[in-house]
């Protein structure tokens, strides 16, 4: 079968390899219907160092069930289900906190890049749609695999509610799905901090009221000139760099919330007293437990209430996965779906 | 009058000054009944520079009003007030919010290691007592100036409940009135890392079900045996230093709270992946803002149901204040009062 691997920064190609095969009798095997490529892909695409294995790429896909091992429970074979990017038995008790991305038995998906995937603690991750695989709504669930998801969670650990004022720093695709999510737990007023027009134009029809396109410290005089100098309460960080984390400190009120949900590419960074301590800021978010909020996201896409699917603006075959790579690098397209 | 001021690490005297006077009709002047040393006039202590007109010590006071302000409302001269350590408006928007810490005029209460002090934003700071100044509940009122308070914000931010079992990092004041405020808001269990045991037997009265003594990875070995690999679901930092912030993130429970009372002595910190995003750690606490805290902790203290003050270990007239640091800075005294 056909499959993306990732050999070094710059070098991603589809190959062919063999199917993948159940490995553990808690395993299923996916046809792909549905995979895409990830903001937090481009991090090796940039990176990565020289490895002729490769690395199998893709942790976001619907997919229909062609095998499924003997410990799997609640699905037949011919299911269509979507798959968190976070693998996990749903079972244990980090799971049972809503901490899925913690679960004991927890792995990531690999390979979903591909006509093919392999999905470890089946029975935990995968969730029935309740769709057929022709539905216009598929890019629209494929979010939850990941970006709505992360989104989400971003805006769940902030604290937003109807109370709340909230920037989001960042205009891909979690970007634009947090402030969805901000939007859908009622904030009083999302400000977007993103430079591209295409990208926060979706984002003021996702629920921004206010945008910024100015960076560093022009963003934030912007954001404090309209906020009138005390900031937001809660501060989405959705990029993953350090000046986007230096960027919420300097536009989150006193007493407010920074969520980090981009991908922190840095290990230190300021937390004394005066960046959070003298302020009583907290810094919470972390690598989303997306499968446990599938269910809550679901009804809004399957009413169409919502439509998250729309940070998907180009779609590609699996042939073509390079230039999906090459396109987001670029900047030429928010979140690409690939069709096997 | 006599008052403390600290002219260059280890060097705090008292000296004769002309007694204050109110600057602004906000202002009121207290004869001080009762004031203390606190864990951070240590860092001063060990860290200050020459400075030949020294620093005006002391930020915890119990006083009488002998002078009030043409602007402060509802207080008489004569009442017995206690005023925490950071002063504030109480009406702005970061008051109503509950974090006078961030008050719009906001400062710190300074020189109360005296007989006369200062107290600006009275009206909002000052709160009044239903004691005489012989009252043997002073020590324990005198706590909510700071450390008790401090104490529970960090207990308050950290989210615990009676389904969170708690660690507290420091057996100093402010660590030993965590687990009392730990204990009072019903937490499941708690865990005191210090190694001075006069400090931990009264951590253990004050409500602590385990001590650990060890510090640093033999700690984090100890505690995590004792919480089956997991860490508690809250962590207390009340010490200030970057060990105890890392000696944290060893013991959190993924998904789990750090939260930090003890002033940052450090301005960097690791924050990237591994240490809190991959397990959603959120980091919490700050400037504590005691005032917020005085009305909801003063009632068991008036019932005699808690005894914060139990902390001071040591009593000492004002003529004596440089045995008063002496005995903190070498751990003879877990916290030291001063009478004027």
């Amino acid at each position: 079968m056909k499959a993306t691997f990732l050999y070094e920064a710059n070098d991603v190609r589809v190959v062919e390899i063999p199917k993948p095969t159940l490995m553990y009798n808690t395993d299923a095997v996916l046809r792909v219907v549905a995979a895409c490529v990830c903001g937090s892909d481009l991090h090796p695409y940039h990176n990565a160092k020289f490895d002729e294995v490769g690395e199998a790429m893709g942790h976001e896909v619907i997919g229909v069930i062609t095998e499924l091992g003997s410990e799997v429970r609640n699905f037949s074979i011919g299911d269509l289900v979507v798959v968190p990017f976070s693998l996990s038995d749903n079972t244990c008790e980090y799971c049972l906190d809503g901490n899925q991305t913690s679960c004991i038995h927890g792995e990531f998906l690999e390979g979903a890049q591909a006509e093919y995937v392999r999905v470890a603690q089946a029975s935990g991750s995968m969730v029935k749609l309740p769709v057929t695989e022709d539905s216009p709504l598929i890019p629209s669930l494929l979010t939850l695999s990941d970006v709505y998801g992360t989104g989400y969670h971003a805006a769940i650990k902030g604290g937003v509610d109807a109370s709340k004022t909230v920037t989001v720093i960042g205009d891909g695709a979690v970007g634009l799905l947090a402030v969805m999510s901000a939007k859908k737990l009622g904030a009083k007023r999302i400000i977007l901090m993103g430079r591209h027009k295409v990208r926060t134009d979706l984002g003021v029809e996702f629920g921004a009221n206010d945008v910024i396109s100015e960076r560093g410290d022009e963003g934030i005089k912007k954001l404090m000139e309209i906020t009138n100098g005390v900031g937001t309460d809660v501060v989405i960080e959705a990029v993953g760099y350090l000046d986007a984390y230096e960027m919420a400190l300097g536009v989150v009120r006193h007493g407010g919330v920074i969520s980090r949900v981009g991908v922190p590419q840095y290990k230190m960074g300021p937390i004394g007293y005066s960046s959070l301590f003298s302020h009583n800021i907290t810094l919470t978010g972390g690598l989303a437990p997306t499968r446990n909020y599938i269910h809550e996201l679901m009804p809004d896409i399957l009413d169409g209430k919502l439509n998250p699917g729309k940070v998907f603006d180009l779609t590609l075959g699996l042939d073509h996965v390079k230039e999906a790579y090459e396109a987001m690098n670029t900047r030429k397209a928010i979140k690409v779906l690939i069709k096997p």
